[in-house]
């Protein structure tokens, strides 16, 4: 038999795969039809106009179908500087962009040119479980950071874990999947943290369109020299409707783009070029469109807090952008809960084990206790529903 | 400073970028435009009914802007599966095929499953690019397999330089850059000394679409056991002129594609959509238009293999799919041959010491005396000159 790198075998199967496979062939009663709260993802289309400006582009502009640069398109590597700049009140030059297959993508790229086999890189629990595969499969060490009740990454019991093999720090804000948004000030001292340390600090704001608060959420672009220890990553996919087409975008320094350019050549040449016209028709042309997104998901959010509190013994921890983060009631590891709510309560969420240890694995007990709502998706009227359903629900 | 993965620094910077720097800002004259031979990627959008299928499906199916499943659409891979097995005389399960985000993610992704760092993939020299910075930047030992003046690899030699790291062996062909193609015998004495010593044969057929012969280009899917030694890869990139749109496959064993899911998964979460509903429609309706396309590079080949008869000191050592790969006849090396060639000839090429390691580095001057040329986007009129200004060359 043909050799496995032992890597693969030691991390898990993609669980968004693994959470659909446990609705395969279930029929579900017109009463109580499933609900899908496993994954962050829209279901519905882009904005006609923008669907439009692809199919235009594919018909009229032979260039839609060729090779693109490596690092994305100059217009929207220029735009995303320029708008970027602006909302956060810093200088981030186009030379400082680079645009990628989605943000996964974004992630291994930046995160293959920082470390390698034997090396390690700090992440907050309960983490993004792609983040915890990439790092398991490049023989990378993920040294876990525990957080409490509030699901707040500590920079003091951070740097307590920092060795001279710790080569990144990786923040996730708004979060996922706690839905928790990092204030400035923390993510200021993790800022600081890595760059006393020599280390990479890199910040995922695949959710920055559903931030809760008006203006920037962090002043770290508005340090000169931010590109010697920030990396920030972004997705398309939410904002715009996009999954499909695989858009995504990273900042940081021109040294380290030259040395993403060398990842991202290699395992996808250019970005899709559709998806990237795309993307920068909705930047130009979707402002309002996604201020009136985000309004309806915090409306959502809203809502999914008033709901939980005629919830007794559950546990609203965390619940922002696209995600809750709950403690169930249930004497019974959260994986069990999870399976059982798709039969009983016709509910599918992702459990706690999924984004971090068991206790047997060394975990706090935590990922036993926890499961995630991905409930952007779902409406007020759905939402109601969801908290009528948990209510009753006797595991 | 922030770290970078020394294997990073190691490698080198993608070829095809680092060459089309050395046309950036220059101005060539119109009785001798500039001619692009340096990278295989067509250069006209795609039949118009293919383009409007994507077209339709953009504003029709709402499904074409949301995620898919990782491995790909089913309709594609069992497209894959039935076309594939018919023309190879073999039973290809669509469960035994996946899709990727093209054939260079397809073979990073099967090359992860496969090797870690300390392991080792015996390659033949010269090398497609894209595969050493792939195995160097994973901290996998590349193990060349020197060739001579036929440029084909030697199954015995091959055997000679398997240790107890060695996880792969792998294979291009129709060949790029040499433009080989290998014989099925040849193929079959690969596959043998692979599954012998339980080895993988990653086995990257991108140019499979024109192949000088008619039929099966080999007879390794008729084993019902191929796929405990076999690795398939294939790009519908040139067939269909979809570069821009990202697809390509990888036939392998429903074990391997349980592995490849989790760094898909993590990497690029799925292929593009658009792209898959193209690369769909193309299998399905464009047939005829394939043969036509595969007639005209073939012209395209004789015209050139005709052209360099006359032409006194260079060697034509290879020529098929996209490629040439020649001896040039002055006295330096070929990187430098190459940039003499952009300014004196208008003709941009790759050099040998783009695909194989130099005499410095332990090669055997194969790399200096070489150049690829992508002949396959000249026509015939466009080849006549290229064979002129060659002739006139004096370097």
């Amino acid at each position: 038999m043909q050799p496995i790198n032992p890597t693969y075998r030691r991390t898990f199967a993609p669980p968004v795969m693994e959470a659909r496979r446990w609705i395969e062939g279930k029929r579900f009663s017109p009463e109580q039809p499933l609900i899908l709260l496993s994954q962050a993802a829209p279901v519905d289309p882009p904005p006609r106009g923008l669907a439009q400006a692809m199919a235009d582009a594919l018909m009229e502009n032979p260039a839609a179908h060729l090779y693109g640069p490596v690092l994305g398109m100059p217009e929207l590597r220029a735009e995303l500087a320029a708008q970027w700049s602006a909302a956060y009140g810093g200088v981030i030059a186009p030379e400082q962009v680079a645009v990628t297959a989605g943000c996964n993508q974004a992630f291994t790229a930046v995160m293959s040119t920082l470390a390698g086999a034997g090396d390690e890189v700090i992440v907050p629990l309960p983490f993004y479980f792609n983040h915890k595969m990439w790092l398991d499969m490049e023989g990378v060490g993920c040294v876990a950071l525990p957080t409490g009740d509030d699901l707040m990454p500590d920079p003091e019991r951070a740097a307590a874990l920092v060795t001279e093999r710790t080569r990144a720090i990786v923040l996730v804000s708004p979060n996922n999947p706690t839905g928790r948004e990092y204030p400035p000030e923390l993510l200021r001292a993790f800022f600081d943290l890595a760059r006393t340390r020599g280390l990479a600090l890199i910040l995922d704001e695949t959710y920055r369109d559903f931030h809760s608060q008006d203006g920037a959420p962090h002043g770290l672009f508005a340090d000169p020299d931010w590109d010697d220890t920030l990396i920030h990553l972004y997705s398309f996919s939410k904002a715009y409707r996009l999954t499909g087409h695989r858009v995504g975008a990273i900042m940081a320094s021109g040294q380290r783009l030259a040395e993403v350019e060398k990842f991202l050549d290699t395992v996808a040449i250019c970005p899709p070029q559709v998806g990237q016209i795309g993307a920068l028709w909705g930047m130009r042309n979707l402002k309002d469109w996604l201020a009136g997104e985000r309004a309806e998901i915090l409306a959502r959010r809203d809502a999914l807090v008033a709901g939980f509190q005629r919830l007794p013994g559950w546990e609203l921890m965390g619940c922002g952008a696209y995600f809750a983060y709950v403690r169930h009631p249930f004497g019974k590891p959260s994986d069990v809960v999870a399976r059982e709510m798709v039969d009983k309560a016709a509910l599918l969420v992702l459990p706690g084990t999924m984004f971090g240890p068991r206790r047997a694995e060394g975990g706090t007990g935590q990922a036993e206790a926890t499961l995630r709502i991905a409930f952007a998706n779902a409406d007020a009227a759905g939402l109601a529903e969801v908290v009528d359903r948990l209510s009753a629900l006797d595991l």
